[in-house]
């Protein structure tokens, strides 16, 4: 363990049988969601202990600091738990994009008439967020 | 099946192990995050057909036609879904209140200075949501 959770939080928090929470990172003052993943404890006491967002990656197995190589940070604002505590949202300050493809959110497609629209514009290119 | 998914999406789309996908629901125009649940291939087929959402209970492992007893329905706005093809975004308009405990979201309590506060007051009386 990096850092100890609160254990007033701990108390209330259900991780899964893989040991991660789902987590949903929202724009604390347009309110857009921008992203959804999941931490473990260790990514929460991370992300709870410096102010930045940190997720646990489940593909590499590792903990995710989440702007570290593409410099798109997520300043943690607030995080909430919802009635059940086995979902966060953390209320964060998302410099730049959240989404790897150099959009703002990673919900960028929308279902209409059937069909699967892009709704949102590249604001930067993606190759310079994971070419150095 | 109760209904079909659009092929478009359904291309895109990817479930868990468990045949289930997040799905994060908010209000589409305060932008609130009122909740957070699952959906499998039927209730993500009944949702779009319908347009009331329609979730997958993990606990009771049934379909969960949200506000079947309570009234507090959900309508669907628009549905989108992330980068990865493997998380809802379901832009609703919600009657009421969305979580049982009688406030409108179910992400209530935030962290505030390592202690857990409710930060969201009940509305509606959950005895009369579930008493019928």
């Amino acid at each position: 363990m990096t850092a100890a959770l609160p254990p007033d939080l701990l108390d209330r928090l259900v991780f899964d049988r893989d040991g991660l929470i789902p987590v949903i990172a929202q724009q604390h003052d347009s309110g857009e969601v921008l992203m959804f993943a999941w931490m473990n404890q260790d990514a929460l006491a991370e992300t709870i202990q410096t102010g930045r967002v940190c997720y646990w990656s489940r593909s590499r197995k590792a903990l995710w600091r989440k702007g570290e190589s593409s410099g798109q940070v997520q300043r943690l604002v607030e995080l909430r738990l919802d009635c059940d505590g086995d979902v966060l949202l953390a209320r964060v300050d998302q410099t730049g994009v959240a989404c790897h493809t150099g959009r703002r959110s990673c919900f960028f497609t929308a279902l209409r008439d059937g069909k699967l629209e892009t709704i949102a514009e590249v604001l930067v290119d993606p190759a310079t967020l994971y070419g150095g």
